[in-house]
């Protein structure tokens, strides 16, 4: 676990307002759940290795001693939104679209870029089954990236039911599906010769897996996949997954989304909660992914005994924050951490004129936040030379001086301490200026 | 715990912004720390109360059964600053003025205001022992107030030397400082006698209560308050204090805190740790205040083994919160949930229209997004009628519609929900239209 120290803390804030502007815009709306459940919320729900991953709390009081644990950390966003669904369906509008940026923890052991508080950002529209709710997660998301300065991402598209639908087509026996998914999953990271082998290695038959593997086959434009997809799927909820995915494709032309889609037949995605579309970011050459979602209808009725169709997509924060650092993305107001002028502390040999110098630059440096300005006020009078050398290390852009002869002349002096250039500034326009040479 | 539902998250975030937008003006910086803190670095600082409320958590894999804990939950957010001016020294600035705004769990018995998961918003400087420092924090967070709209204020300002001074100027003996000051303490709620009554049950001499309950009979010129103070205390260290106290009366006098800043010997508040100057927000005739603070150069030093000066102020999110709720002073864009326009999708009897009609709103939703409007797309198509309800029950201020008919002429029929009326605009005018009017 980490702590973010302020030039961190402003990075992630500045992806983060960028993430909640775009779902504001596309009315997603806010919301926001305890770190805390009851234990029983989350048992169960993220399999035997998720369990083993909570992070249980001890009972307190009296029962401290008996070892017993009745509540949990928050381990995904998905479950206490289901949870808040079924809690809350009253006050909820009938399209329940909500985002929700908070840390989950997960006893994970840490590696590069993975840690045991991180940040989820996700986003889920509750409620319709239609295809335009695919279309504007895909476009929100390609907002996102693009303002976040990506240009080389695509989104990878596929279908749960299509890729059923393959594996019906191709052959392979029902009861071999899910390891068939995890072969194919792989696809990216081992290639055609590893894919073979694992299917042969997972006994399947070695026909099925050369004809997925022609179906998998990519680089070519959507309409091309579909088409060959069309051709080779012959079971009817995976033709009509194919359909759904020709609407998702065709919608999505006139959005932001439109240039990014890429119909991608081997995009498996390890949950298996998807019911229909899935997605996944894939940058340049990047290995991984910035983020994914998909539909998943049976999960969000899980605490309401209710069939709630949902889909939604999660943004890799952790993730985008590595990359944009090590592609140096960020936009130098996102990093400048230091003010924008440090008001220094003229020090007299007299202590009344001391104290005059104080109050002057007190209320200088109020003026300037009026402004609308950064401020730092050196918080003691002391050498000129040592404020400056603090000011420098602050990263501050400007020092501004007011020592008993700017008083006496109703001036400040004003040092750039980039370039070390000084000039006098009448004290009314010090504001003016400063924001003037800052733009 | 609870769960925030959108318009919760909003008022929250709209309290929460101006807090951080006015610390960053005062060259405040951001700090944000794990919520899992290792077990020792919490336990036996919050004496045998806090321990007792602290969230333990059971170490994981083959030590659960064991019941160990090894890791527990932000319990303030102090400790954790403290720990990391200890682990980050270097890094830090010579004047490192950070804020935090993060949640912190306490097991206490929820009440109402009161919950097992709550915000705290804490500022510290750390590093300097100069006055300046106290009025800096005093304005800043006046600024904050009058930003929120409370107009009726005040800073109690007090100082630990002076309490001191007092209660060695009564006679008290030094065995029972602690024993008057939690009595004194309670002024407010129980009034003199009440204190008189505490006084005598604790067995110290009545003579005594009598002259302090002198020293705090208040609604005085912060001047008058501090020449009693000088003719009463007679111990250098209270002496000094005084001084001190003079000192951020003077230094505040040009800033926002000057006008609400008032002495008050008989604030003491309870924590312990505090060593010179302490500050509470009382805000009309509001029992309770909204924040507190004062100085407390023992503590940042804890982990480090140094004596390193601080002063910090903490403002009660929840608190304000409710006030804020109770006295309708949220700007009814703190609160808005809805989106600004609903663009419904028009159902038109030829499948092939609807699908025309939904592109059409697809593209106008992505424009009124570009112009920075907050846009939801109704996600099927459906009837007019109930794509109206709809967007009313939202909140939504306009409907727009994108009919056949409006398509063949280049328009979009714009509903206004609140009146019910309607105009035709050309498709182009749209997004400017709605600016126009929502201003």
């Amino acid at each position: 676990m980490r702590d973010f120290l302020p030039v961190d803390v402003r990075r992630r804030q500045f992806v983060i307002d960028v993430v909640r502007r775009t779902y504001e815009r596309y009315g997603f709306e806010p919301l926001e759940t305890p770190a805390l459940e009851n234990i029983e919320t989350l048992t169960g729900k993220y399999g035997d290795e998720g369990n083993k991953l909570i992070f249980k709390v001890l009972r307190r009081g009296e029962h401290e001693s008996s070892g017993e644990t009745d509540l949990a950390l928050r381990y995904d966003l998905t479950v206490p939104l289901a949870r808040v669904v079924a809690e809350h369906r009253g006050r909820l509008p009938k399209f329940f679209k909500r985002y929700q940026i908070q840390p989950v923890w997960r006893a994970d052991r840490p590696a590069r870029g993975r840690f045991r508080e991180f940040y989820q950002c996700d986003v889920d529209a509750i409620g319709s089954t239609s295809p335009l709710v695919e279309v504007e997660l895909c476009a929100a998301v390609s907002d996102i990236l693009r303002e976040l300065g990506f240009e080389d991402f695509t989104l990878r598209l596929n279908h749960r039911a299509v890729l059923t639908g393959l594996l019906i087509a191709a052959g392979v026996d029902e009861s071999r599906h899910g390891d068939a998914l995890v072969a194919i999953d792989k696809l990216d990271k081992i290639g055609r010769e590893g894919v073979v082998r694992e299917f042969s290695e997972r006994q399947i038959a070695p026909a099925a897996a050369d004809r997925l593997l022609e179906a998998f086959t990519a680089a070519e434009p959507n309409a091309a996949t579909l088409d060959r997809l069309r051709a080779f799927v012959t079971d009817p909820e995976g033709l009509s997954g194919i359909e759904n995915l020709a609407q998702i494709v065709a919608l999505s032309a006139p959005t932001s989304a439109g240039s990014a889609l890429r119909l991608d037949p081997s995009l498996a995605r390890g949950l298996s909660y998807y019911t229909g579309a899935i997605m996944e970011i894939a940058v340049g050459d990047l290995p991984g992914s910035l983020g994914g979602g998909g539909r998943y209808d049976g999960l969000i009725g899980m605490f309401s005994g209710e069939s709630i169709p949902a889909c939604g997509f999660s943004l890799g924060l952790e993730r985008i924050l590595v990359v944009m650092t090590d592609r140096n993305m960020f936009p130098s107001v996102a990093s400048a951490s230091g003010p924008q002028v440090l008001v220094t502390i003229f020090e007299d040999r007299d202590p009344a004129r001391t104290a005059e110098a104080e109050r002057q630059s007190l209320a200088l440096a109020a003026d300037l936040r009026r402004a609308g300005l950064r401020v730092e006020l050196y918080p003691e009078a002391d050498k000129l030379g040592k404020q400056f050398k603090y000011a420098s290390a602050r990263e501050a852009v400007y020092a501004a001086v007011l020592g008993g002869d700017e008083i006496a002349r109703g001036e400040v002096t004003l040092k750039r301490l980039s370039t070390g250039s000084q000039e006098s500034v009448p004290r009314s326009e010090v504001a003016s200026r400063i924001r003037a040479q800052l733009n």
